[in-house]
C-alpha cells in the first residue's frame, strides 16, 4: 500500500497512537505544533522540528538562498508562536547537492542569521552532510512558556469564534504568482515577499496565550481549511466560516481581479501564510479584540464560529453554503 | 566555489564562528557531540541531530526498514552517550518517496519503536513530508546530564591515554561486506549487524563521565582517524596512535584474512562503530580500566597517547611510524 492512498494525516493518525501509548502526564506529544514537555514548575519545554525538501516545499530558481534561510527557521518559529511560546535555540540540518556553491549557502546562513538575531534565537547545532540529489533542510527549534498560558488545538469550544492573525491567501497568492511566472508590480512583489519571506507571529502568540478566553490556536500552515480539520479532530468539534469575513489583502484583490484568481480560494486553501488560528469565547471576543488592536494596531477578523458537527466544515457566503475547491496542502495527494 | 574543495569540516569551520559569536557563558554550540543549555542547577539539556539520506548514508537494498529505524535513533544516542547523558526524547522529520510501501514505513518504525522503548527515550513529535527523489531521515534528540559530569571533546590534557570502549573496525568491515556482496557466514553476519544494528554505549557514556581523571570523550562515528582530529582541533594537542593495541575483533581478523583486506585500516577508517573514544588520565588509567572492567565485563583498552604536537596524528606498528591510506568519512570528499 501506498502512501498516497491515506494521505500525510491518515499516515500520522496510523502511527502516532503506538508513540503516544507511554506518553506520561504533562507531556504532550505528536498532534499539535510543537511537543510539550514540563521541565521546571514555571517552564515548559517546546520542541517543533520541520523538514523542508527541494521541489517539494521550494524551488531553488524561485527563492533567493537568504529568504530560504529566513524562511525555513521562520515557520519553525511560527509553531513556537502557535503555543504561545518564546523561541530559544535552533538546531540545523542540511543536506547538500554537489552543484550548490558554497557562496550560495553563505546566503543561506545569512538569512538564517538575520532572523535569529531578530528574535534571539541562538543556532547551537546541526548536522551538514551530502545530499544525493535535492538539498534537504531540516530545523529543530527549543522554546519555553509558562504552562499556565500554553495553548493547544484540543481545546476550542462550542460556540468559539475563530479569527486569523493576519491576512490569509497572500503567501499562496505568492507562490501562483511565482509558479504563473507573472510579471512584477508592486502587488506582485507584496505576495512574493509574503510567500518567500513569511513573519512568525511571535508576539501575537505571545499576547493571545495569556488571554482568558483565547482557547485553542495553531499556526496557519497548509491552508485554513486543512487547519482547520486538525483543530476539529482534537477538539472533537465541527466548524462555520464565513467567507464575506476573511480578511483578503488589498493586493490579493487586486491580483486576483486581474487574473481572474479566486481570491476566497486561495485564501482557504493556499496556506504558508504563519499567522495564528485562534478560536476566542464569545462572550470575550469584543474585548479580546479591542485590545489586540490596542495592541498590535490592527484588526483581530473572527471568520466563523466552532460548531457541534462534529467532522462538519462549512463555508458560507452571502450566508449561504458553498463548496471550496482544493482543501489545502497535503504532500501526499500529488504522487 | 563547491562545497567539496574544502570539505564537510572546512565548510563547519567556515560558517561557525558566525553562530558561536553571540553564545551565553555556559552555553555549548556547534563543535560537540551535543549542543549543551543550562536549564536547572543541576541539569543541563543536551541536544543533538542527524540527517540520515539514502545513497549516501544508507542503500535500501542493503539494510532492513527495522534496522534502518533502530539504526537511525541508535546514531543519535550514542551522541548523548559520548557527553555522558541520558536521552529522554525524539523527533523524527521523514521525507518519503513516493515507492515507499506504508508496510515499508511500518517496520521502520517498529525497528525505532524498538530501541525508543529499550532506553527510555519518548518519540515526542516530528515532521511527515513528501520527498522528491530519495528517503531523508532526520532525528533530535534531547537528553540531559549533571553539567559536573559532562565531557567535552576540548578538554584532552597532553600525556592522556586515548582508549575505546568496543571494537573498532566491525562496522567497516560490514560495510565492506555489504558492498562487495560477500556470500553470508557467521562472521560476516556479525560483521554487518554491527554496521546495520549500532549499540550507543551509552550506561559506558554515563558511567565513563562520573569518573575523575576521564577529560575528553567523543563516539566513534566517522573513524577513530577523523574522530581524533575533532579532539586534537577542539583541545589543541597531537595523537600517537599504537596499531598493535587496536581492539579488533576475531571476527573482523578472520573475515580480513580471508579476502586480504587491511583490518588495521578498517579499524581506523572504517567509522560507524559508535562506541566511545575518551582520553584518560594516565595516572589514573590503572584504576579507570579495572573498574569499567568490574562493570562491563571487558577492558577499556589503551591504543595511543594525546601529545603535544597540535594538528600531529601519528600511527605506530611495531614502534615504527606508518602511514594509514584514506582518512574517515568526509561527505563532502566524493562529490
Amino acid at each position: 500500500m501506498k502512501i498516497s492512498s491515506i494521505g500525510e494525516f491518515g499516515f500520522i493518525n496510523r502511527i502516532a497512537p503506538q508513540f503516544l501509548k507511554d506518553i506520561p502526564d504533562g507531556v504532550t506529544g505528536i498532534g499539535d505544533d510543537c511537543a510539550v514537555i514540563p521541565w521546571k514548575e514555571n517552564e515548559s519545554l517546546l520542541v517543533t522540528t520541520d523538514m523542508l525538501i527541494e521541489d517539494i516545499h521550494f524551488l531553488r530558481t524561485k527563492i533567493s538562498p537568504r529568504d530560504l534561510g529566513y524562511k525555513s527557521l521562520a515557520v519553525n518559529l511560527s509553531d513556537i508562536a502557535a503555543m504561545g511560546g518564546t523561541p530559544e535555540s535552533a538546531f540545523l540540518s542540511l543536506g547538500i547537492p554537489g552543484d550548490i556553491d558554497i557562496e550560495w549557502l553563505d546566503d543561506f546562513y545569512i538569512g538564517l542569521d538575520d532572523l535569529a538575531n531578530q528574535e534571539h534565537v541562538l543556532l547551537l547545532g546541526g548536522d551538514t552532510t551530502k545530499s544525493s540529489a535535492k538539498l534537504v533542510i531540516n530545523i529543530t527549534v527549543i522554546g519555553k512558556a509558562d504552562p499556565e498560558f500554553i495553548k493547544y488545538r484540543s481545546t476550542a469550544k462550542q460556540g468559539d469564534i475563530i479569527c486569523v492573525t493576519g491576512f490569509i491567501g497572500d503567501s499562496g497568492g505568492g507562490l501562483k504568482s511565482l509558479m504563473e511566472e507573472k510579471s512584477l508590480d508592486d502587488d506582485i512583489i507584496y505576495l512574493i515577499r509574503r510567500h518567500n519571506s513569511p513573519r512568525a507571529h511571535l508576539a501575537e502568540g505571545v499576547w493571545l496565550a495569556k488571554q482568558e478566553g483565547v482557547h485553542a490556536m495553531m499556526d496557519v500552515s497548509d491552508g485554513i481549511d486543512s487547519d482547520l480539520q486538525r483543530i476539529m479532530e482534537k477538539s472533537r468539534c465541527g466548524a462555520k466560516i464565513n467567507i464575506d469575513n476573511l480578511p483578503i489583502s488589498q493586493q490579493l484583490r487586486e491580483v486576483s481581479g486581474v487574473f481572474d484568481w479566486n481570491s476566497d480560494e486561495v485564501a482557504i486553501t493556499g496556506g504558508e501564510d504563519y499567522c495564528l488560528l485562534v478560536t476566542v469565547d464569545p462572550g470575550l471576543y469584543n474585548i479580546i479584540s479591542g485590545k489586540f488592536e490596542k495592541e498590535f494596531h490592527r484588526k483581530l477578523p473572527g471568520i466563523g464560529l466552532i460548531s457541534n458537527e462534529e467532522g462538519k466544515l462549512k463555508y458560507f457566503k452571502n450566508e449561504k453554503l458553498v463548496v471550496i475547491q482544493g482543501h489545502g496542502f497535503d504532500h501526499f495527494n500529488n504522487y
